[in-house]
């Protein structure tokens, strides 16, 4: 097949082997070499360790062969054979045939059966195995060693004729499509048609000779397509299933795989050969899976199904019901005894939840597999502190055990998992939680039906800082457009609230109130889900659980804080979210972002009226009218801080967000001109467009914002100043300690800092001097590093600047010179082709962007010995970017409420010395 | 004054003087320093050097007395003795008068003549002399020594009580102003009114009887206004009027001009005192001005004018016609040759053109002045090389004589200076040059306009690219917003065509076609002429003239080539502009904007169905399309540039800057939707729209450009990568050396640049080895440096690319994180509060983006040791920049075709080690 020689050359030139071409031809096994490990009797020629040459299944099971447990003996062909496949052109060489008939002996003399016997057949499976898992990638061939004859012995064997054709007609089936590439489809027309015939609905009321009938019409089915007979000697049989093994490694779905988890294409699979064993011989023959642990809840409690007389897929597919495990200690005592033992010393052994499979032949337990168990982040967190009190591991170890990520499952509400959901389409999982509500496609219309207590989810192509009082009233944000780090998806994780961002499917008609997916139309009002934690948009109301936090948590948490170097705090713009942060372990606030308040319904028409003034004066009576609003803000901040410091930067967006944007008002304009509108409404909306194109910017992120506002408008940073001083008088009075840290945004010339912190010590000498206030506010003034500029003149900066705070997501924008909010148009393409493999506003970009900050560092503490630094960026809540901060020496990270104690975690795991990213 | 006070005390805290208050209270002069220099007889204490000491004026004095030059004797007291006025809270000691009494007795007896003498009194000057000219900011007394008394002895002295008295009016009249104070206004009127009692206009009219009347008038006003007598004791008036002049230093004008002038505050101001030599004493008394070679043209001509029996004001008031100076050779011939003589030896003593003033006493020539005279650049250029060829000057002192920006006078045509013009906006000088033409209001009025031979000049608020082929069209442009650096200033620039900017009292109205300055209002169609010289904006057409670049400009041109290090190039993008920028010496191109090409009218259509296009198919049949275009533009600049190397860069700016903009788009629909407009149109516009709006920004500068754009549109880079091979073979066959040097703009990866290298060598091998071409094409390619990152990495992406050229503009933009667009809606107010003293755009900005820069060659030669630098930004063309850049060691600056010869000049300034700002 074309598509595979190509994958084989592909390979090859990913190969880091250098056999010669000499090696490749050898008539004989080389004799330095092992291509072929055994297990069974008890002891294995492989461990556990080997899982780069035997795969992680032929590694599980040397090491559970060597542990005592019982296992199907078997062998494994390793992944250098696999190799030597591909070198030699898709042919394994003659002598790893001879090799296998060897083990293949062995495994004969084990078993007290021969392969391809006819009263009592040997019968394997042929399985692939990858050092890393690739679950269902690949193919596996079960009851290999089958054919017209040794069908006879099997059912002698078993005293079941049924189950013999059965294990034979799927033999069949499986061989035709995994190694002769014929569709499984046209197996199961074959079986349909049997059943249609015979006026049946089951595979189970297949009788023998239905059975029979299909084994032959399958036999057909081979001659046929492949133009040859199935093959009936057992060998033939093996080495073809081999190799077609080893060709799946190379399939289009395997390929895809190893793509998308970044695994390298040279390794290669191995093949493992096993005896069979039959869960369906009798009463006394069973089988079953389980956990050592409850994977949902974490809960010490051994936890399975099992079933009599039965097939691993009998218990999988469902015709008959399973039964609790428990079950078993009264129909099989032995075997489950020995099953409990046996996994328990499998879980001590991996000092983890296992995940295991058996079956029971005749009264014999044969463990098939088992793994370390999957399971929910309340179960994971459990049991690492259960496997800490039963002394298995070391709290480090145990802190390793949980991905940071996955705490966000435990700190937002979730959808029911037992609901029935309509998935309607899938964007980008943004913003993690579970969020149902009304359709509304403005914030406008969200805010009008808050006010009536209606639930709304915001769906819009992209929102805007026009678009954060709807935010803040919906459960949830939903864009068809944007990135992870778009506006949405950042204001959203900063609210603690779900978002899907970017999904694409969703045609969205903001004006005309309705979004598509294809032919599907959801209309204004209507009611969805989004499942924020997984991108998935749902029809409809779905139930949600909010998940406990345990008392083992909190005990898990406190043993990264122990552990942890880096202080972790919180960006938050308002009491309640200081308060949830506060709750979540945040050490202060790195970031308040004094703009957000100002965004506030019944704000936003005074911010407009500061904006509009055409002069000083009038703009001061606008700032002293929201005076009251930012002090009351900021107590209320400070007092849900307890004491803890507290950065608050000072106005930094360019005034236009504040203002409806051009284009909407030229057409509004345009559209009252041709209708021949109101002269007064008509030259109210051109003064204001006026004024809206005066302060319109090119690039808005490169313009009149930061400190620039501050020095132009002196006035507004003094207003700001006030209002911070004054709450911290009244919250000291009210017995809270306060740590003000005045933080001036978009610094990059030491002047600049200068100018507004004179302001800023002005007007808090003048606060505290006039008060006559016994308390003492102790206060900072520091500034964010996010020009390049900054980075380079960091020693002279830091000659004023009391701290650095890293504003990353503007670092990272102008230190590459990515607009966040647009290079989504190139960054997957960047992805694709390999130029830039995260997305560096996710991840820190470290080698560039890092580069910057350390600079930073280093400068800035030439100058100031003592000087305080943090990141206040999005990726103050990534692990990755936390593992770097951890590095290069900075003193806290801040985030956003929702991801304190991912940070927390993250911070510990920094120290621990392990890359987060590998403990998946 | 409270004004006075507040200067003073300011001025205290600049000052670097460490005098202890002990010595400032000192009864005596202290032995160990001098604080009066006298000069006359033949000598002077002090010399030509001492400026710091005796300021510009005394120090000339001093000079010219030493050099044997007739000057009215006098003596100076120092800056020190200013500083000493101001630390000792606005007095003088006591022992300074003392001083100056001694000075004043040796004047005496110099002069034969007695301070105060009732028969032939000693009359001086008090004027103010800082050590960096002030023109007009402090002030001057005259004929101080008059009093009711003395005027007597005047009047007898020379024969003429009518000048005596006039004399005496105008000293009282100084005083009162300077020293004590009074609106100068007050005097005049006095003035006035005795003119309209005596029915007369002239002052000159007054009689002496008249001129008696109005001294006691003015005393009467004096006495009022003072509650004072105005002092008759001359030595009083002396030590007033010292001290008026010192306090004149801190003026408002004064610290003014200081300030625009950047001149320290703590230098001070010395006082000259010198005796009053008068010109209107009769047919042997006369007062001239003169230049000793023509201001103008530079020819070496003795030129000046004179009046006999007259002041120096009758000179400048235009009373009565004075005379060429050469009439004085009949008139007065032993002065006349005595004149000459002086003044040659003036010229031959300061290597230069001398302004001289001078007046005869009787027979008795004096000279008041002496002065390096201002000249236009035509004139200077010549005066340097004519004083090369004297063997007064080197070679390299005649270089550094020349200010490089001031050569522009020479490069552009210019408006016939005799012209009477009606001068109705300023605006800034973006562009030098004149134009006139028919205002136009839209780049599609311009082309159609021109289509129809018509000159004219595009008006608009501001430009962006889709108005480039409306400017490529008209003559000049003027834009009511933007600064130096926005999108016309830099357009212009590098067009040739002059441009005047942000000429923000005109308010433009684009859609009615009309702009106004208050209440005129000039109409679609009317005649304006620019002068992007000065940003005078002229109602009608002026008459314009082209400066001849004479023979001694290319010769001066040749000695800086000869100096220099750094190689120019030039910035074009058109075969026409590298012609020209070849004629002004361009040693190649440093960069050629392919995008520009895109711009031209029957150009645009192909662009924007590449950017329509919905598959890469599409895509490529359009720029098949264009290939032909930008194929036969390369070929044209690789003739023009004869062999010297080609800088090329591959497509830069977002796609969306050649489609309509997005408000434009929707204001369209909106009103063909409320008219109820075809539907036909409204679906097409809309298609358009829907493009416009995918391919929408919010900062354009940080988004989908540069090399991402041949990235993930590999055709586009394909497509010029093949023009430019095809276009380099067919002008090497004929004859032409090519050496392109291909250029990825924004790069900040590596891997960015591997991708779009290998795509380029990819097309270079395919044309050029099909070509099966004898000649062998040689090129390099290399990267613009403009992204922070890209220095910060510098050594990683010198290890492929050949060549490094600093896009010094967009490097400031994300260095400062500065938009160039907006930034003027801070920058002044950055400039004012002195926060950035310079526009960033203008003059690189050293501290900050020069780091950045510093960093990348280091890093760049570290892996590639002969790595080519250059800049190509806007910065390439400025002199204090490219100061920056040799000190660096760049290989090359680039620049527009008409700032080619400033550039060399400046670069040989750069090697002099001569700070080009200095030598204004």
């Amino acid at each position: 097949m074309a598509g595979n020689a190509k994958a084989s050359k592909s390979h090859k030139s990913h190969s880091h082997k250098n056999l010669s071409k000499k090696t490749h031809s050898e008539k004989s096994a080389p004799k330095d070499k092992k291509y072929i490990y055994y297990f069974g009797g008890g002891k294995a020629e492989g461990s556990g360790q080997m899982k780069d040459l035997l795969g992680g299944k032929g590694a599980n099971l040397a090491e559970m062969t060597n542990l005592g447990v019982p296992v199907p003996p078997g062998f494994t062909l390793t992944t250098e054979a696999c190799n030597l496949f591909y070198e030699n052109d898709l042919n394994s060489p003659k002598w790893l045939d001879d090799e296998a008939r060897k083990y293949m002996a062995r495994l004969e003399r084990e078993m007290g059966k021969k392969f391809g016997n006819l009263d009592d057949p040997l019968l394997v499976s042929v399985r692939s195995g990858a050092k890393f898992s690739m679950p269902g990638m690949m193919d596996t061939i079960l009851n290999l060693g089958l054919n017209d004859q040794t069908v006879k012995g099997l059912a002698k064997k078993s005293k079941n004729e049924r189950f013999a054709h059965d294990c034979y007609r799927r033999f069949i089936a499986m061989f035709g499509s995994v190694v002769l590439g014929i569709e499984k489809l046209e197996f199961e027309q074959i079986i349909a048609k049997k059943k249609e015939q015979r006026q049946i609905k089951q595979d189970s009321s297949l009788t023998t000779d239905d059975l029979k009938d299909i084994v032959q019409k399958f036999k057909a089915l081979i001659r046929k397509k492949s133009g040859e007979d199935f093959p009936s000697n057992p060998y033939e049989q093996l080495f073809l299933a081999r190799d077609a093994v080893f060709k799946s490694w190379n399939n289009p779905r395997a390929i895809e795989y190893r793509r998308l988890y970044n695994i390298p294409s040279h390794l290669g699979t191995a093949v493992t050969v096993q005896t069979m064993v039959f869960g369906n011989l009798g009463e006394t023959s069973a089988t079953g899976v389980g956990f050592t642990r409850n994977p949902s809840t974490g809960e010490n409690l051994f936890y399975g199904e099992f079933l009599v007389n039965a097939q691993g897929e009998d218990v999988v597919a469902g015709i008959r019901t399973p039964q609790p495990i428990r079950e078993m200690e009264k129909k099989l005592p032995a075997v489950y005894k020995q099953l409990k033992a046996i996994t328990a010393k499998l879980e001590h052994h991996y000092k983890d939840l296992q995940d295991f499979e058996f079956t029971v032949q005749e009264g014999k337990l044969f463990m098939l597999q088992t793994r370390v168990g999957k399971r929910t982040t309340q179960a994971a967190v459990k049991i690492a502190v259960d496997l800490v009190k039963e002394k298995l591991l070391t709290k480090e170890e145990a802190l390793l055990r949980i991905d940071p990520e996955d705490l966000n499952q435990l700190l937002h509400p979730r959808l029911d998992p037992k609901a029935e959901i309509r998935v309607i389409a899938k964007g980008l999982a943004a913003s993690p939680g579970a969020a149902s509500g009304r359709v509304v496609f403005s914030a406008e219309e969200a805010v009008r039906m808050a006010q009536k207590k209606e639930k709304v989810v915001l769906v819009r192509q992209e929102t805007n800082p026009d678009d954060i009082h709807g935010m803040v009233v919906a459960q949830g944000v939903l864009t068809s457009r944007g990135g992870m780090t778009s506006h949405a998806a950042v204001v959203a994780r900063g609210m603690g609230k779900p978002c899907i961002a970017g999904a694409e499917q969703i045609k969205v008609n903001e004006e005309k109130r309705f979004f598509s997916v294809g032919s599907l139309v959801v209309r204004g009002l209507e009611v969805i889900t989004l499942n924020g934690s997984t991108g998935e948009v749902i029809l409809g109301e779905v139930p949600t659980v909010t998940a406990e936090l345990s008392g083992e948590f909190a005990e898990f948490m406190g043993w990264a804080d122990k552990i942890r170097r880096l202080k972790v705090r919180t960006n938050a713009d308002t009491p309640p979210d200081a308060e949830v942060a506060y709750k979540f372990g945040a050490e202060g606030i790195g970031l308040c972002r004094t703009e957000h308040m100002f965004f506030a319904p019944e704000r936003v028409p005074v911010v407009q009226e500061m904006i509009m003034a055409s002069n000083r004066e009038e703009r001061k009576r606008a700032l002293d009218k929201l005076l009251p609003f930012q002090k009351a803000d900021f107590k209320g901040i400070f007092l849900a801080m307890k004491g803890n410091p507290v950065t608050i930067r000072t106005l930094d967006p360019p005034l236009h967000e504040f203002l409806p944007k051009r284009e909407v008002l030229m057409v509004e304009l345009a559209e009252l001109k041709t209708k021949g509108g109101d002269a007064i409404k008509i030259a109210e909306k051109e003064r204001l467009l006026k004024r809206v194109e005066e302060l319109a910017e090119f690039n808005p992120m490169l313009g009149h914002r930061g400190c620039r506002l501050g020095i132009t408008f002196p006035e507004i940073t003094e207003m700001q100043a006030k209002a911070i001083f004054e709450a911290a008088l009244e919250a000291a009075k009210d017995g809270i300690e306060v740590h003000p840290e005045i933080m001036i945004p978009l610094v990059g010339f030491p002047s600049e800092f200068k100018n507004q912190k004179e302001l800023v010590v002005n007007v808090a000498n003048e606060v505290l001097s006039k008060s006559k206030s016994k308390y003492k506010i102790k206060y900072l003034i520091g500034t964010m590093i996010e020009v390049p500029r900054a980075a380079l003149v960091a020693d002279k900066i830091a000659l004023e600047a009391e701290f650095f705070s890293f504003g990353t997501n503007d670092l990272t924008q102008l230190t590459l010179g990515f607009s966040r909010d647009d290079a989504g148009k190139f960054l997957k393409d960047y992805q694709e082709k390999g130029i830039l493999p995260k997305d560096p506003f996710v991840h820190l970009e470290t080698e560039g962007v890092g580069a910057a900050i350390r600079m930073a560092i280093e400068k800035g503490k030439k100058s100031r010995k003592d000087m305080k630094v943090g990141i206040c960026g999005e990726h103050g809540g990534d692990p990755e970017s936390i593992d770097f901060c951890n590095e290069i020496g900075l003193d806290y990270v801040s985030c956003s409420p929702y991801r304190v104690p991912i940070a927390r975690l993250a911070a510990a795991h920094a120290v621990l010395g392990k890359a987060t990213v590998a403990s998946k």
